[in-house]
């Protein structure tokens, strides 16, 4: 039998790297992120690093999505509305907290960087919005929303509220903020 | 009688600073920005950039808010819907042209910039804003809007879709796109 160490080892530098790398966008934001600070304080080396990222933006956007994979799950009960608040209400808190500066430190590392832009999209962004638009399609389909509306549409309307905080920081992005501003866009797509 | 050259050359190199600002944002990015490009490309020596401006985000700021003065007049024809939708037209124009470069980067530079962003804040959101609830305040005094949401409010859920698209680049700025998503955000506010 072949012994699992080098596999088990492997899979906990691979978490030690991302939570590594969390820690130290929160401290220093995404300028002050490299990846010898991230192999630092994670105890293994760069190459470890290299091994299995090409960049810190590859890296730190792992460790966006891997905490974020709860918070997107959409849920099905029936009632959209009912379903949209958890949902928002989990986005909102998790871009609150330590979640929203890296999130907007990558946002803003993307805007000179459109091969990261593009990675944010494609990983990020997309899956989720397309999860969104399949229950929202699903919403129309039971006669609970307007048909007539694109549900990409409304997956951007829903959630650009959150970022128009996240990025312009006018008001701090709470949970019961953003469920008020999702009622008033759904009062509009009543069917 | 004094001569009035030395105010006028003053107030020319001023905007020729702005103008060179501008262009020089548009092809370079943000990080490529510097007061000496700016000043070489006005004319001009860096200590009279530095005469008017503390920093290339300073000055960087004045040049983008010359810019979209015009696009920011609250016109009041006493029809709500018709006057939202010529200033979402206006902005998404801008924005989608270079406007829209020049916006990404100071937001991009405000976020490892705290000073800065408060200056976008104080300089550019927060004036449009108020001159926009105003507007809105008008319009649910005369029954056109439900009374009971704040007009702060409604200015985000309007302008968030434009943020939306210029951050995360999900899709194209259009103005089209925005009227329509306006007309949506407008049919859940109707008194």
């Amino acid at each position: 039998m072949t012994p699992p160490e080098p596999r088990r080892r492997s899979a906990s530098a691979h978490l030690a790297i991302l939570e590594a790398t969390w820690e130290e966008v929160v401290e220093k934001g995404y300028a002050g992120l490299t990846v010898e600070g991230i192999a630092a304080r994670a105890g293994v080396g760069k190459q470890t690093v290299y091994r299995w990222w090409p960049s810190k933006a590859a890296v730190l956007l792992e460790a966006l999505n891997a905490r974020t994979a709860q918070t997107s799950d959409f849920p099905d009960t029936g009632d959209i509305a009912a379903d949209l608040a958890g949902q928002i209400t989990g986005v909102a808190e998790f871009l609150a907290s330590d979640g929203g500066v890296v999130f907007k430190a990558l946002l803003a590392g993307a805007q000179s960087d459109p091969e990261l832009a593009e990675d944010i999209r494609r990983q990020v962004i997309e899956p989720r919005t397309q999860a969104c638009a399949d229950r929202l399609a699903k919403a129309q389909a039971a006669g609970e929303l307007r048909a007539d509306v694109d549900p990409v549409d409304i997956v951007e309307l829903v959630y650009a509220p959150l970022y128009y905080r996240l990025i312009l920081g006018t008001r701090p992005i709470s949970a019961p903020d953003m469920r008020h501003q999702l009622d008033r866009v759904l009062a509009g797509l009543r069917a």
